[in-house]
């Protein structure tokens, strides 16, 4: 297929392809392909799929206590009485609460920073949660907190930055970190030498690791 | 990354991904990262990227003339007076015409049928605007007529079928169809048989062909 250089010739087509190329990993193609697609579906329909984004972004909250993306002023994971309140799990997003419930291993609360500490991106402490998680552990509810950052130096450095501060409140809790180490599937020769490193000095009974084992 | 099995915990959320979802091309997660950007976009960028498609959807028209889609009763291409007016080229769909006009080798009218004969989707002659073009060959402006449908079964058969019912009308119209052979850039050996065998047919003197040549 060949491609067209905008402008179109009709300035409604043009708004719809524009609208579509800003999301992320949609080229001007695949955008037209998919205004073309709206044309044919009912009114009632696009009605519907326009409005969905629209509320998201307006009517969606961030969960008081721990910062979540809600549809409620505390989050189902804060509200359901339950889960564990001994234990957060601090996280980077939205999506690594998602990915983590989706494992099924874990039942404590959790704390979304909004983001990681970047000087690059000029991203600093402020202007993650980490005063709210601070304070959530100065209440002294929480026996235990787990951190669950990338692996990244970022990840690593927002990690170090974290365990530091809530020593410096000298409360009574446990900082974890979630384990790392070789994947389930990955090819021990593929694993970097850090991550295999690692892996050996933290090694564990055997069945443990084991992935029948849940 | 791994996957998480709707529902989702927030039903905003949940909505816009199944928005996206209903697109072409678009699977869940690829959706859930859509939303999830969404989210950090301003207020008023999400608005308009909403409201673009129910705009397209609502307020675009199909033009009076030729059945391309447009913003006003009469498309751009068949207001404009410096086209030619004598021909008329027969696609099958609004991007068919965008692809004609990227070329820039063709400066007359269009006539967009909004589909191909296709008995198996239930499409028939009557589905088409089939009987809209007759009407302008009858009024008698046209003096040639492309056909520019794709070289499939079904687009031979529409094509077969309008030149019969152009026939019929006994008009002064010659009826012409794009040339078939084999495409810029393509590997001879990798061209089928029926391509190849209508290339040597229709074999043009040197240069015509040339693709320097405009």
């Amino acid at each position: 297929m060949s491609w067209f250089e905008p402008p179109f010739h009709s300035a409604l087509l043009q708004q719809a392809v524009d609208a579509f190329t800003r999301l992320p990993g949609v080229g001007k193609r695949t955008a037209l392909r998919m205004a073309l697609y709206l044309l044919k579906q009912p009114k009632e329909d696009v009605e519907r799929f326009g409005t969905a984004f629209i509320r998201l972004r307006n009517e969606v909250k961030y969960c008081a206590v721990c910062s979540m993306l809600s549809d409620t002023d505390v989050c189902p994971f804060c509200a359901d009485v339950r889960r564990d309140k001994t234990i957060i799990c601090v996280v980077e997003s939205v999506r690594d609460v998602m990915s983590i419930e989706q494992t099924g291993h874990y039942k404590g609360q959790y704390h979304v920073l909004g983001g990681i500490i970047s000087p690059i991106d000029g991203v600093g402490p402020d202007d993650l949660t980490i005063g709210a998680l601070l304070e959530r552990v100065s209440r002294g509810e929480a026996q235990e907190i787990v951190l669950a950052l990338s692996t990244t130096m970022e990840g690593e450095t927002t990690s170090f930055y974290i365990s530091k501060q809530i020593d410096a409140l000298s409360a009574q809790v446990r900082i974890t970190a979630i384990a790392r180490g070789v994947g389930f599937g990955d090819e021990l020769e593929c694993a970097d030498e850090l991550t295999l490193g690692r892996a050996i000095q933290n090694r564990q009974p055997f069945g443990y690791t084991n992935i029948n084992k849940t």
